[in-house]
């Protein structure tokens, strides 16, 4: 027997659900998901976690005319089912297949591309202004995660939505959880609404005391309730969102549809923004990402059954490398801190924060605040190494020029995920690090060839008086080359194998690509230099000076977009020094953003692969 | 007779004056201001309105011991005098001389450079971790004003602030307004706060009515008093903080020295982070500035009896030009829509706000989420136009690419102050934008070479279906060059004078440079080409070609820093197109952060000047 889910093959199929078929609605949506998830890997937890609200959604909302902008995008599953996307979930986030975040290329339903934290508020304004100009009343909604919401920017347009005459829903999704736990004074006011016990108590004692009163008491009690002010503080929870100006409603249950309609239509007649508070369990219908939702978040392949990957994990990545390393060295320098934003686990800090609790600070999803505060804590003597994804630091790029460079002060960067990043896709790719940090006077930017480079470093990084930062990729540390390991010297690089005529300049992880791409070479009878570059800033021009005494193409290799990447830099170092007997092969990614798919696809559709790196210099030799 | 500020040559002498003389030290304080700063120029209402605060604070804090931290820091001049730099005073903004902005290299009681907005909770809070890791206990505040507190970083920072074990001061310095009027949620609540009489009755109301309750009144009002929690509320203002777990002491009047002092001194001893909210006025004791604050935030030097600028307001500037323009086109098209991070009249949008207030949208110190605002906009078919100084756009790099050009939307940045900008110093050079947006998918970049240019290129990105930025510099717009007007069409540079040998290819601002270098040149009986680059995204490639072909010297003139520049780009081009027949010379800012002065001299500093290139190409020739 087909089941309900089969019958939604478009937008809006599910209006003709039937009330009491929803439950079974929802399980089959569960099933799906666990099923397909643990085949392909994706985000489950979140996705889990929303199943009512999105199909109270897709009630409420008639698409393509309605928008939904969903915050971060990966809990947009659900949504995709509705929306006529299930049979796509076979192809999930691989090359030319489904994307696992919104998009709007995919589908009219999709209203906004997301990928980073914190954006929907401010897009589904813009939405709200646009449609207010027009004259229309189609309806937008923004879902936002209690752990998006402690991003600045989600304060900035919640600033800006009080200001608002027309309506516009802001589902807060609070399952008390970012990847990882929450932190911060917004997160204990919200858990403070969820227990919630206290407020009621007190909010009862006052009325009851209240009504007492002889002869006032009643006209009190009608006051409060007639209050927009303070007072209604006593009898409604949600009042810092009211002080900013925005209405609230709830706190409610978000897997409750029935409550989750009622909020959605008394919240669609107000003139203003309207926050719906909504609980949700992170993992909810799958036990095991319930006791676990972190395990959950975003996963490989899994056994359903048992949990277990299907393909057991790789030897030691680079963020293994890292932490490990930053342990051993918090443990001889106590000045040393670490500062993550959310990620503790994804950066590598989860046995730092074990061993240096007070040394370990977790900021919430507030990359500004983070390197800024970094900056503070550097000033006074620490030495903070932040950890972050190269994509999301890019959040910061202002906080690192203005705050950590121009006072100069020694912030490590450990910036992981650099480079192609796989299955995440154009908003995930760590691309543009060398070339946003590469601009920044007073910053010293690294990257090693290997994990036992990478401990070298960071020991290095945390040696300067000055700011540096360390970039490497996703994935499995590459640990060949051991027997190269001479000292990390200032703006020196390491000379591997000296030939003549062709020589490979590689940044970081394309040591390894270059370590191949001279196998190949050799192989056809052509030796090649291959110089590990090590420091893009500052660049070593010695050593270029003397590459091009004695060679006649220089390969510059890099996982970064080209423009205002290290090639570019290199080309403009020859023409400095006005070198003329070379010619130079940039190999780069694009000047394009780099949709999803697994990273060696990724390297061979960008011409990363040693096989088109060789190729490209037998054509020019 | 010597006054009392005279007798103030060094930090902490303050302590030595009597409370009884804290008016006059005032009066002078103010005096000194008004009297240097109408010579000098500089920023006026908001030093004016701190003046006892400043006071107050140095009363209560050792330094350089304890830290301060002034958010913005342009109203650290008071600071500044009451740590030994009265003297200083006649350099102030000018090259070599005092710096507008708190700087370390400039005083050890200067705790953190500043000079963007929202940053100073962030660096406190480092700050205050650090001492506490150390065990010290010295004392850490920050000065934020009620326009700071729009940024999001700063709501980041409160949020971390609230989970801090140990005391730190806030000091919210609430004199409504940002630069111009501030906007939003948190203004409007700040607002309630301060004018209060509603919530003082209410809160009379409510406890006499609970005293009378009939055995249990008391005990009700007690458990109200002793509550940390929302019965609080009806009690206490500045609940909204409260509620983000942060202590809030105020409203005080921040010109009454008891009530600060006390209040300091009460918040010290907590053990926690304490927002002191304090009232001031802009432009405090000068009437004009009080009558006009907007009009003495940044001043040029003014004759202090009539308030008058001392030289007359020189031609159109391009902030004027783009500012007309925009509203001609809007008139023409109602999709047009305006966006401003707080700064209305800086950019430009005065005249605009007043004709099409609807399509206005101030979102105050709120870059980021004003960048995927206007994304939202462009994404429901409006036209947006984000007009911005370029330093500031700097917080946005991640919402332009991650949400404006990944999307393709059709967003206008028009990017003032592109360039060197003068006496405000390193924290506000505009000369990132070519590198950091020039590594953005996606994205068109242009430069006018004057401004008929800025608005024939306003019009044309306004035509397109995809995102675009044009930079211009601050101030004097050119006017030369008007014959030249071929159409703006994408990734076509015009070519003005098509001699031989040298080529020089100019951005922007950099093209009446190279009318005057080619003049130079002339005079030397050196005919060159000049050329108009117009888009540095997607540069005229073919043009370079051609150039190649009849040259041998290239110049590349850009007011940007040379790494990720333009300078960098061409070089690629070269390298790309194995041009080896040309020789080029890269004129562009180098690799450091520019300090103060007139922007002639910073000009002169970075090689920047006719006669400077001229030589360095006679050099070369």
């Amino acid at each position: 027997m087909p089941g309900l889910l089969d019958s939604i093959t478009k937008e809006n199929d599910i209006k003709n659900i039937e009330p009491e078929q929803y439950k079974q609605l929802a399980d089959e949506i569960r099933h799906f998901l666990v099923s397909r998830v643990s085949r392909t890997g994706g985000h489950l937890a979140s996705n889990l976690g929303v199943v009512e609200l999105t199909m109270a959604l897709h009630i409420y909302m008639t698409f393509p005319e309605d928008k939904l902008i969903w915050d971060v995008g990966h809990q947009a599953y659900t949504h995709k089912l509705l929306t006529g996307r299930k049979e796509e979930f076979k192809t999930l986030r691989q090359y030319g297949g489904m994307s696992g975040f919104p998009k709007r290329r995919e589908s009219e339903c999709d209203a906004f591309d997301t990928g980073h934290s914190s954006t929907s508020i401010s897009a589904a304004l813009g939405m709200a202004a646009a449609r207010d100009l027009e004259g229309n009343n189609n309806k937008i909604i923004a879902v936002i995660g209690d752990g998006a919401l402690s991003g600045g920017m989600a304060y900035e347009a919640l600033n800006n939505a009080a200001r608002l005459r027309s309506n516009l829903i802001i589902i807060l999704n609070d399952n008390n959880m970012s990847i990882s736990e929450n932190v911060g004074g917004m997160a204990n006011y919200l858990g403070k609404i969820r227990t919630n016990s206290r407020y009621q108590g007190l909010k009862d004692d006052v009325e009851t005391a209240l009504r007492k009163v002889p002869g006032l008491g009643n006209k009190i009690v009608d006051k409060i309730r007639r209050s927009k002010d303070s007072i209604k503080r006593l009898v409604i929870p949600g009042m810092l969102f009211e002080d900013m100006g925005l209405t609230y409603i709830g706190p409610i249950d978000g897997h409750n549809m029935d409550q989750l309609n009622t909020a959605l239509k008394s919240a669609g007649k107000m003139k203003e923004a309207v926050i719906i508070h909504v609980i949700t369990k992170k993992g909810k219908g799958y036990k095991r990402a319930e006791k676990h939702p972190s395990d959950f978040h975003g996963v490989d392949p899994f056994f359903a059954n048992s949990g277990a990957p299907r393909v057991e994990k790789k030897a030691n990545g680079y963020t293994d490398v890292f932490g490990k390393k930053l342990v051993e060295l918090a443990k001889e320098d106590d000045k040393i801190v670490a500062i993550t934003a959310a990620m503790p686990s994804g950066t590598g800090l989860t046995e730092f924060r074990g061993k240096y609790p007070n040394r370990f600070f977790d900021v919430g999803i507030a990359e500004e605040h983070g390197v800024t505060f970094a900056a503070g804590l550097a000033s006074e003597g620490c030495k903070p190494v932040v950890a972050v994804y190269s994509t999301f630091l890019q959040r910061a790029y202002d906080q690192i020029l203005h705050d950590v460079c121009i006072n100069r002060l020694p912030v490590v960067f450990a910036v992981d995920r650099a480079g192609l990043v796989g299955s995440d896709g154009e908003t995930h790719q760590g691309v543009f690090d060398l070339s946003y940090l590469g601009s920044i006077p007073n910053l010293v930017v690294m990257a090693p060839k290997n994990s036992q480079e990478l401990e070298a470093m960071l020991a290095y990084a945390l040696s300067l008086e000055e700011p540096a930062a360390i970039r490497y990729p996703r994935g499995e540390a590459y640990e060949g080359l051991e027997e190269f390991n001479t000292p990390v010297v200032k703006g020196k690089s390491e000379i591997l194998y000296k030939e003549s005529r062709v020589a490979l300049l590689a940044v970081g992880s394309m040591v390894k690509t270059g370590i191949e791409t001279r196998e190949l070479l050799k192989e056809k009878g052509y030796p090649v230099t291959l110089v590990n570059v090590r420091f893009v800033r500052p660049f070593d021009e010695e050593m270029l000076i003397n590459i091009c005494s004695d060679h006649d193409i220089i390969v510059t290799m890099e996982e970064n977009v080209s423009n205002g990447g290290f090639g570019q830099m290199v080309s403009s170092c020859l023409v400095k020094f006005g070198i003329k007997n070379v010619r130079m092969i940039p190999v780069a990614v694009p000047d394009a953003f780099i949709e999803h798919g697994n990273v060696d696809q990724l390297k061979e559709i960008t011409g990363l692969t040693p096989e088109q790196i060789a190729e490209r210099i037998i054509t020019v030799r």
